[in-house]
């Protein structure tokens, strides 16, 4: 069973995410700011993370690499847009390299209440058919599954800092 | 009579806007991708536009200026993702400061038939209050101007070219 609500209305070009975590909002805005972090827990169970570059600042760039079991890389890049503090929105271009100018544009919220934090994720395309291959392509595993480990990294750090 | 084709289905988070113009593609391209040739034809008419940067290449940044006749400034910023050359799609981000945190993403194409180029230009929204809000605020009028200004700048580096 799925944690993650995923929406995806039929004929739209936006998909939404949202999933709430047991820890506070700074703490998870930092595993999604933080490269050292992030790549611990982005990504299908099954693939490593290596992150080439990652500026979270206006005009910044990223480009990351999922690396499959058999050695096969899946990259992706993009440019972040605005300041990427807690309390604005994370806002980021996205491309994977495999389908070069297929572009979307994402953006997270952190919002916090009662000790936990929920991430809405909204991500917009050009075209509904891009949109469309993206959820084909199984998307929702790959975030189910990295949301899953970032729920464990979080614990983990959360039990680290009152030990 | 509007001659740029404006598409903004309801409910939906895009706009999509088509003009042809009288100029092949790489003459319309550069009215794009040269500050100083843009400077003189984007935006209203009765507006005169100021570029403080513009770096038309993959994590370029943009900022320009509208300046109205009694001196009001409404500024405009957003960073370019991907190659900005002819052959490949013009993909940016684009906010207006006076309403921070609303952006949205740009992608425009040019295609040259028979020496005439349209430009299809598709922004999306995160949210299509933010869509709705764009063309409650004139950006039509703004846009069929500017091209207006576009179609004469065009005829004239065209008499030029050959005089």
């Amino acid at each position: 069973m799925s944690k993650t609500e995923i929406i995806a209305e039929p004929g739209s070009p936006t998909i939404v995410m949202r999933r709430t975590f047991d820890a506070p909002r700074e703490l998870v805005h930092r595993a999604f700011a933080d490269p050292e972090l992030l790549k611990q827990w982005m990504g299908p169970a099954r693939l490593t993370m290596r992150i080439d570059e990652y500026e979270p600042r206006h005009a910044g760039r990223y480009r990351f690499v999922h690396i499959d079991t058999d050695g096969t890389e899946y990259a992706f890049r993009g440019v972040f847009h605005g300041e990427q503090g807690v309390d604005s929105a994370m806002m980021r271009t996205f491309e994977w390299e495999g389908l070069p100018g297929h572009v979307s544009f994402e953006t997270a919220t952190f919002v916090e209440s009662d000790g936990r934090t929920t991430v809405e994720s909204i991500s917009v395309f050009t075209a509904v058919e891009d949109r469309d291959g993206m959820i084909e392509n199984g998307m929702q595993i790959g975030v189910d599954e990295g949301y899953d480990k970032l729920d464990e990294l979080l614990t983990m750090q959360l039990a680290g800092s009152v030990a």
